[in-house]
């Protein structure tokens, strides 16, 4: 194999994408732009995994909306540009957003604490795909805070796709201070995935919240017995082993697929459900986490 | 937001990867290598799903293995270049490739029957996190084709990360003949990525060979009665929407995760389980698929 094949480094400045020669006037503006409105932003949630389908959007929403019943400000900006989930899970797909007297765009309101910024919303037909190669990705999600007014907020989460691609190094680019969510299943495949989402944040010298394992166990409706689908446990032991906070774990449970598909959180359903209760109970410990996290920050730079 | 975001164009040229402007000597050198690489095996199949964590791998690495026992000589590529699973599936991670007298690269065998090229051989350290943007991916991709010696193959399976990026765009370009086959999981969540799979794949004009259900149904191996953790149906009820063949549905099973944590196949292992059938009936099905699909072209050259 030719030169690029055989190269064993992880990183390759050839690839393209967003070299940082010298800065056009019209990027050196954004970046001001960008700073602005990240200052109004407390805590930057980034959430992501090495695999799909692990439950990241499951969980930015269901964090989101129970911060949001808490009182919190909270924003989620969905930088999953080819499959975002978030406007399907809350209900409020398609649509568009407004623009305000400055020319800044609005989120998609969820409720009085809670808003969105998605492409979906930027799409005429929500089953169009997005054809974009990585540096118009990229842009479009530098875009997602240059031109849209967040306003003061308390929490920012951050749902990426899968994989360490583009999108997951333009987040961490360009918002140093985020605080990464790993979400994992319990089964092996999964983990081997993720511990190189792992690897990927420590190489990027990025700040790791901690570690969540979703879809962990599963309690038979019937005849309420355990069945080891995607086993246990798995990302606890994984989190120990890298030295990583574990912030929680979230059984299978029926009802989080039927609220996905009604579009409302578990968090915001009536009954008290098995994913509810631990949803409810990662966000606060998700919440502790950052705040305890910046004050050591703050208290290391006195 | 200024002029890309706010693009409802699905394709942009100006997004980069490969313009295709005046080929150099090199790339021109290496699409004969692809060409003739290519004629030499008969049916392609690219796997894929808008959507992470629906079971592409597990859907590859069990047809290719079931069409092995059949006979069949069978290679599967890897394009998951940031979280590439078939290795692991497989039980044949980290270890490199050797290259022939002709500096070709050897394809890791599973069985004599079936041989694997994917990034998990080309990395070190297998925990590793690859970085690399768009265009590198785009390039070891092809590379995956004009370094290789695959020799004479029945059956090539392409296994794909989740979305609509460049690996699917470079896939669909290097190999036109490509048949695609659009796998999903029954809940709407998972249905709404992958009708934007399907819409790529229209726009592209590749040929979808039809749609598997994955995860379809699960049966309480205790008490036996049905649980409907993500439903069951809905890529039935998509493949008739769309008017596209239905390939088969594979339940939900705990065998199907202790296989995969083993690095074997269920269909290679000993016991009959649920998933163990409705694999090998799918195998079966996709097979007669692909070899139906091509005489319906040869047929249609006459």
């Amino acid at each position: 194999m030719s030169s690029c094949g055989s190269c064993s480094s992880t990183s390759c400045s050839s690839a393209g994408g967003e070299a940082p020669k010298g800065k056009s006037a019209k990027t050196l503006m954004q970046d001001e732009l960008i700073s602005s409105t990240l200052e109004k932003i407390k805590y930057k949630l980034f959430i992501m995994s090495g695999k799909g389908g692990v439950g990241k959007s499951s969980v930015t929403v269901n964090t989101a909306a129970a911060l949001a019943k808490l009182g919190f400000k909270v924003g989620i900006m969905d930088v999953d540009i080819h499959g975002p989930s978030v406007p399907r899970l809350l209900n409020i797909t398609g649509g568009g957003l407004d623009s305000d007297r400055g020319n800044l765009l609005k989120p998609r309101a969820y409720s009085e604490n809670l808003s969105v910024v998605s492409m979906d919303s930027l799409l005429k037909d929500t089953d169009q795909a997005v054809l974009w190669r990585g540096p118009m990705k990229s842009s479009a999600i530098r875009q997602f805070i240059s031109d849209v007014n967040w306003g003061e907020l308390d929490f920012l989460l951050i749902d990426s796709p899968p994989g360490t691609g583009d999108e997951h190094m333009t987040v961490l680019k360009t918002i140093p201070d985020a605080l990464c969510v790993v979400v994992t299943t319990p089964q092996e495949i999964s983990l081997a995935d993720v511990r190189k989402a792992i690897n990927f944040l420590q190489y990027a010298k990025a700040n790791i919240l901690g570690v969540v394992e979703n879809m962990s166990g599963l309690v038979c409706p019937h005849c309420h017995e355990e069945i080891a689908l995607f086993k246990k446990g798995g990302g606890h032991a994984l989190a120990e082993k890298y030295g990583l906070p574990f912030l929680g774990e979230i059984p299978l449970d029926p009802a989080t697929v039927v609220a996905a598909d009604i579009g409302k959180p578990v968090v915001d359903l009536e009954e008290d459900t098995p994913a509810k209760v631990a949803m409810l109970k990662l966000a606060d410990s998700i919440a502790n986490a950052a705040q305890n996290s910046l004050e050591v920050v703050s208290s290391a730079h006195v």
